[in-house]
């Protein structure tokens, strides 16, 4: 995600500058044409305001939906901030110290599976590969991951098998086991949740139509217009063509908050946090927090 | 659901072509009407952004409760796929193994049942046979199952007597038992939400009049504009028909999110997931991912 | 609730035909004394667009508001549904079964007191007398009930004695209570959302104002549009007025979804569901699925 | 709350006279200069339309907030219904009654403390004095009630020592304590989320803005429609203006609803309904419903 | 937060003043070319109407995506009000006290950690030194907690240490362990939604078009008006473009509800009303309510 206040005008610029440069080339011939050739295309008037209530019904439809989804993929990777942290803490405070010498390192074991799990989850989601990340397993778990097809949804079913190895020592009882099973039905469901969303595309409409019809109305836009801009309708048509062009843009850029680009939910850093804040929960030594790159975090 | 970027622009065109072709000739039509006798109709002059402004209402009413529905129809499935995962990794990690001698199969069962359930519960929202996916079921209960109207809900309770067995026989403690019928709530409220989506439809004006409006609106449409715009007037009436024909048919394709179309939620894909996840789990082999078909994943 | 896919056209045009038709005769009077006395009024241009604008904000306040009564209400008796199978499939999972023969039937009385606390609920919400309904009791509850100003809540507390009978016999421990009391907490939260529907009415600005200044739209009206339209008057005015009245129309059928009038949200089918999926539930015969009458279903 | 069908028209009617007569006025002292001086002014065409847009905006936007803020207050007091119903009916169930000869009248304790909760809770929304509803409460918790802060809250406390009473005496194991327990969690958090409500105005922009821009354009609309409109000026604009001061006193009368005005959520009633609701679960007799007062349910 | 019922004008005066002069100026300018230099602009229209429903769609989203998140900030807030109570009345009820010989003051120690955790979690977010406020902490704590990353979290587990001392003791049960670990997450889920909100800003396309269209729009607008207002073009181009500005400007007070300024969410009195309650319910002397400081409460 973008951290810089201002946003990346350069990058914007490069999304929409083609679109923009070849509506304002069309918006100047079309204006030449009409000095040239006026007395021929006087009388002729463009619903346009019509035209604009339809677009804005689109871009609103569309803006609105991918803003709600990148809301909710932050908000799905906030709730796995918070298991995570729960599950550390119910490993470290639940689990009986006291009888603990048969299995000294089962809350720590709890605590770097839940690390390296938020780790694939985030290269899974990122489509890139997540060997790096499960070796930070137990060298039989990582081994046994490369067999599986969700890799993340493994590992959840590796902490609750530690969980039940301490059941089965004595070191949890039932009901602070089925405590940390409902902490790992959190973590599922948060999981679940950016699947949805990764393998959910908005509806092939709302990416089509706003953009569709934008261009086809910046098409239109200086044949409306023209007649009483005179000279002046490159500019005010390219004007109204770009916050058209941009609006549809911000939907765009929202839409997909898995997918790997600078508009990205910012996976890397908090997984990191959680990284911190698990080794600190454990009291161990823990890594720095992520820095942005070039204002963009990761 | 359609999983290719770009809309299926010609199954698009199918559905709103006639309509739009009808449009089109009638825009000629009056075009050349006026055009041939034009001093009668010269001082009308229609009430079009009136007209607008209340069919945009209808319009974004029924697009957006449509979107609502369909984005929860899809939640639904992701709350289910969540809840499968954790029953399977609950019937693992809860059971206690070291007893397990007497019934040692009973997570497999448990796990075998919900595989079952999913398609079972897919079959039945789309109006298909059920009978080969009940299949999947120990055959006394598929037998039992013949005879049950809402044959879903009977698979979720012979579950929740598999877990009753299980705590019958020393397995299960009363708390992980009602641990797991705990992740059966989540099961049948994902299943109840599924069934009052399928069971209830939007409203029959939300399904009637945005359609019927806009087409009116498409056939007053020419004598508004004709005035200013001449003989272009087939094409920017076209246009502006278009958008709105398209508009209420984003709407008309979302809103039966269970209906066994190309917009459907794609249960076979997430029951085959849930399959994959599950055989996983317990260690078995599992099938394929399903592969989306001419751009359409089921 | 209605269910076939069209609306009923004759029973909506009942509703407004009278506003329409009169509306209609007043465009009528209104175009003549135009065209009669054109020269006094030609210089008068009335506001439309601005009221137009203020009138779709009413109207949208309202149809949006109503909209989510109506899907919450639906909602509502969705989750009474899931609580009602999950009440019943854990009388029959969590009861010890093997020690039951001092009370043996207690799962099928937890799960018949169910049956009869949603149809006394669902007759209750519509004003109906709820004796015949309360007779599925136990003739002691039945009677207790009668001095009950709240009658379903009472059943919600008989069900909760039921089970702590089963825990004070030794057929349920205290969990297993803890979890069905659980339930009926859900029960109880359904219940009292439908009650927060039915007493609290939408603030009756909303169910005021948007029918008043859309009626005194269309009186306006035509004065707005004779000019314009001159003889086609009438045709214009009240294609408008319609769409405004529809919409406010649409917004009074939803905002009162237990009202008892055809599109409640259909509580005697749902009641239905509920006993049958109950009965099969325990192993018992269920009556027939509600069908729809004159295509609306109660 | 209003609960007659038609709004209180004379109520409405004396907030927005005042306002109203003066834009007549103010009308009519525009029209008459305009209708003497009218050359001076004929050129002048003001951007209403652009106005209207901005404004329509303002409204919206606090219309929606303040609505979503009242049915936030009903919600939140139904939740206080359900919860206190279920924490009566927990009392009731859950509590060994077999043992009971030591402290008997435990469960009646609770739901006494709990009538007298809600009643205090309403009072302290109120701003009214709650000796008179801490009456209700044994006299050594009356008393100690006295030097609290938050009165409520440590009602709250007292019904949880009042369960840990019960779990010393054996009348309730620490399971059951702790379901209570948690249905003091929800009270707790219905209680804090009417605070919430209360003690959080919507902003003071959203508060202040509408209502001025509104009358701002009602100052200046006599100006914009005078030169079309003529000597019907008056009519027109007091109309347009009427509509949106009206949306305006929507929000306002909405805003705040725990004012103790008639737009209030009926917290009366609501604690009537509890009281009537928990003395009935108790068997004891209970007083009647309240009934509105000149057609306001307090 | 702004407690007084007017906004602070003097304040938001400042904050859009000078835009607003500029504007003025500027109007200024173009009104005197255009009377001085008529001929040559006379025939140039603006597409203002197209340009300001653009605008109004960017201003909806932005001050929507705002309130949304302040209201949200408020409630997480709320939440942990809630859960603070909840804590201490679980130390106060759930501890057997008759055992408590061995370690008395187990639930005070937990209260004051509580509160010093607010306070703790107030000033990281605030950005403000958090020293002062660990000193509330035990000495050891206290010093522990300086080399932790994330302070608030690091108290949370104490906390859940402290109750599993309780638990090792004997004062709690497991049972009543896991429903003070359960407040614990609900602790932690309010934390992690607040950090949520912190460390998430609007999109950057959220922050910087809405405020640089409505400018670019104020540049734009008094060619627009001019040919229609003449000499009155200052005026009412500067009212329009006003509420614009101050449309945008809501926003932007709105969207960082933890930046420290005065439309801040008021953590300081939240927090001194947690103190309050805590205190009082281990039966404590409490400070006084925290009051508005020149109309703003921190």
């Amino acid at each position: 995600v973008i951290v810089s206040r201002l946003p990346r005008v350069g990058h914007a610029a490069r999304e929409i500058a083609v679109p923009l440069f070849i509506l304002f080339l069309w918006d100047v011939v079309v204006t030449l044409a009409y000095l040239r050739f006026t007395p021929s295309m006087e009388t002729v008037e463009l619903p346009t305001s019509l035209f604009g209530t339809a677009l804005a019904l689109f871009i609103g439809f569309a803006v609105n939906a991918s803003y709600a989804r990148w809301w909710e993929a932050r908000s799905l990777w906030g709730q796995m901030i918070n298991a995570s942290r729960s599950i550390a803490r119910q490993a470290v405070t639940l689990c009986r110290v006291d009888e603990a010498a048969s299995r000294p390192d089962l809350a720590r074991d709890i605590v770097y599976a839940q690390i390296a799990y938020v780790n694939v989850l985030r290269t899974t989601l990122r489509g890139q590969p997540t060997d790096a990340e499960a070796a930070r397993l137990p060298v039989a778990m990582a081994e046994e991951l490369a067999s599986k097809i969700n890799k993340p949804n493994a590992i959840v079913t590796d902490i609750g098998l530690l969980a039940a190895e301490a059941a089965h020592l004595g070191l949890l009882d039932t009901f602070a086991q089925v405590r940390i099973e409902t902490t790992l039905v959190d973590i599922a469901n948060a999981q679940g949740g950016m699947e949805r969303i990764k393998n959910t595309p908005l509806p092939s409409q709302y990416r089509f139509f706003p953009s569709f019809f934008a261009k086809l109305f910046c098409v239109i836009l200086p044949f409306a217009v023209v007649p009483k801009l005179g000279a002046y309708t490159p500019l005010g048509s390219a004007l109204v063509g770009l916050m058209f062009l941009m609006a549809v843009q911000i939907g765009r850029d929202l839409m997909d908050p898995f997918a790997n680009d600078i508009y990205d939910v910012p996976m890397s850093a908090m997984c990191r946090t959680i990284e911190i804040d698990l080794l600190q929960t454990i009291g161990e030594p823990a890594p720095e927090k992520m820095q942005p790159v070039d204002g963009v975090l990761w």
